[in-house]
């Protein structure tokens, strides 16, 4: 939803090239709230009001505002003025920015930025996207062990408008390896005592992150020990970056809605729904549905073997998508409930035993619930002159509602073993095997039972 | 996974009641890792090991310890010190944990807790779960505006060791209403200002919840605007605590874990998977497998009234499966992408008409792409006599997977119309309403091309 409150006094405003209001709008709000403000303008509006912010206002708006605005404020702007903005953005969130404008832009924007700026940006881009190091900053304060505390603080107090958190201080030696961590609550309490040295007050016991590892460890590492900031070391273990809470939250929306998109079938979109192209979405989800559609196409297979029986007995045919979906349905319940189990770390491989052996008695008590309803649908819909063949129906539930609970707990737990993502094991995935299944389980138990009773 | 690395030391230095070694134990690691090192440990054990870490120390690492094993250690040990335990525990935690304990331990505990404590405990357990009141500590610093920065900075040393965050100073006036908020990196930025009053350093313009909004609206808020805390502020505006990142990354998971179970149709457990009693999660799958379940009933009905081409054309139950699976799945694929697309915000309800456009499109490209495959498999398995039949399963599967695309994508914008949780308009609903359309298509596409070519 578009915030129009002030959209016509910021025109006026432009229109009037009326300095001093500009000025005082840019700095009255929150960044996020006076973006939000500037939501109905167009790219080129935008970057006029931004013109009348001082630099330092400027950049700290302009990570609020759109993508696709940033973008064409980019692309389309003196290349000199871009370049002071950009070379002003924090570390992280300028790479991010830059992976989506055009190369070329990138190419002559680069040579216009401080020395390093630009080779912090050239070493970010180094590494792959969904990495530590792909998601950290550089801009972090980093101090020795033999700093007093009133040093440190005036240190702090010099560095505290740039950095991107003043949570944590690190404590590095001379080739920079991490020594240790002292947090701002810390040193703040140990204002008392001035000359005591950092050695005496820091952390040595730090959790870090490697560069390489994935973005879902580093939120896992984050989420449990409640941290601010999480130190980023490099593959010779020198400390080279942070990676503060707010990515995290990000990361973890971002996963979050990639998990519910694989157990769904549909191949992670990089881009929000609404801007991914529908050639792009196509793509994404045709694969899947193809794959989906062969597997079914084995259901086909199975009830053509059936062919005699379901002539025979047509009523037979009408409990088919029934049958189908209650062990669909079971299934992706079980499947749900351990992968989102294994992604809190509720349930791990060990536990696998406990798992199936709860599935088990689910899937019994379940399967008998669904077969008394069953038995009453075979009394509405089903054989009328033959007794014995009300069981059929009931017999199947129990044995199709236990098939989904195993198949849907179990694959989850296979495909880890193997080392893939449980979510792959997608919902319409254990479906489509439950499907093949129950429609085998529904065949048999009726030809047994024509069989026991004629 | 239990960590076994120390439990032999650990057991060892218990039996010889080595109190310097457990006392440098307790504090030589973060106290989550010390909390793992223990897994191991019974909670008599764990306790034991605790008595003799300092009461600071003791406090800061039984938030970390499993909380079956916490419940085990409140209910079981001398009221008096488990009193003191509890009192110093951040005020959150404290509600959490003591929602789970025995009552008649609660009514025993709280006259025990210093009154201060005790009133605060008594406020948050008033607010419903799953509100901002419930989520927030009330352990926070509060100054007055014109506090000069050299006494903030005194008042900020003395109280760090015991709020949960320091990162932010709230400002409040004499009724208690929340003024501004200075960040502790603008507070540190001006040390070399000691003489400015804190009414010119706080930011007016505070982003703040009340006790009563929902804890999505809270995670939504600190995830846009990139923030450590947020304050919360009752009914009448007065300032009454904060809510932390951390707790808001808990809410996060949490809430995706929910998400993913209903989306799925189980209604969300309030335990992890494997401590959730068996009937309760029975009860919990049981009920929505009921209502899919009467939903499945009706394919059983729209099949009973097209017994007599079924029984004519054996071939055209061979692809029941097929049919309705295809259109589930397109269904289901397109319920997901706009049940998160909501989530993270990128839909909303006014981009319904380019929700469904996109959709009708995508139902039109897929279920064209998947008519081909249809056209193939009818060759193999379908009509061998008459060569129009072969074109019943590919005009069903492009209207059907149109139908899933289409009902899938706008019954969670329905949902969000009525004020629901689109997560509950979950993919097997939405399966079960395209299974019967699937059946209804199918069969009349058939019929109609029985006539023509008859």
């Amino acid at each position: 939803m578009v915030n129009t409150l002030y959209l016509p006094e910021l025109r006026e405003m432009l229109a009037e090239e009326n300095a001093a209001e500009l000025r005082e709008f840019s700095i009255a709000l929150h960044p996020a709230r006076t973006a939000e403000f500037m939501e109905g303008l167009n790219a080129a509006e935008t970057w006029a009001v931004l013109q009348y912010a001082e630099p330092a206002v400027r950049q700290s708006i302009f990570p609020y505002i759109g993508r696709d605005k940033q973008i064409d404020i980019l692309e389309s702007h003196d290349r000199a003025e871009i370049a002071d903005l950009v070379a002003g953005l924090p570390p992280d969130d300028r790479v991010d920015l830059l992976q989506d404008v055009r190369e070329e832009i990138v190419r002559e924007l680069l040579p216009l930025l401080p020395t390093e700026e630009r080779r912090d940006i050239l070493r970010l881009q180094a590494y792959p996207e969904g990495t530590a190091g792909a998601m950290m900053t550089t801009s972090v304060v980093r101090l020795g062990e033999d700093l007093s505390v009133r040093d440190a603080m005036t240190a702090l107090s010099r560095q505290a408008e740039e950095v991107e958190t003043i949570y944590y201080l690190y404590i590095v030696d001379a080739t920079d390896h991490l020594r240790g961590v002292v947090s701002a609550r810390k040193l703040v309490a140990a204002i008392g005592k001035p000359d005591l040295r950092l050695r005496e007050l820091m952390e040595t016991d730090v959790t870090s992150v490697t560069t390489l590892d994935d973005q879902e460890e580093v939120a896992r590492k984050v989420a449990h020990y409640d941290l601010h900031a999480i130190p980023v070391v490099d593959s010779e273990r020198r400390f080279v970056g942070i990676i503060t809470h707010d990515d995290v939250i990000d990361v973890l929306r971002e996963e979050a809605t990639e998990d519910a998109q694989r157990i769904a079938a549909v191949a992670p979109l990089e881009e929000s729904y609404l801007r991914t192209s529908l050639i792009t979405l196509s793509r994404k989800r045709g694969v899947w549905l193809s794959v989906l559609f062969f597997g079914a196409l084995f259901t086909a297979m199975a009830l053509d073997r059936y062919d005699a029986a379901l002539a025979q007995t047509s009523w037979l045919v009408l409990f088919i998508p029934l049958v189908i979906s209650s062990g669909g349905n079971s299934g992706s319940q079980s499947a749900t409930l351990i992968i989102t189990a294994m992604a809190t770390g509720d349930v791990t491989l060990g536990d696998w035993y406990r798992v199936v052996r709860r599935e088990l008695v689910m899937g019994l008590l379940l399967g008998g619930f669904l077969a008394l309803f069953g038995f009453a649908a075979s009394f509405l819909f089903g054989p009328r002159h033959e007794p014995a063949h009300l069981l059929i129906l009931p017999i199947t539930l129990v044995l199709v509602v236990l098939t989904g609970t195993l198949c849907g707990a179990s694959l989850p737990l296979v495909f880890r073993r193997l080392g893939l993502d449980p979510a792959i094991m997608s919902n319409p995935f254990v479906a489509g095997i439950v499907d093949i299944l129950g429609i085998i389980i529904y065949m048999n138990v009726a030809l047994n039972v024509f069989a026991w009773t004629s």
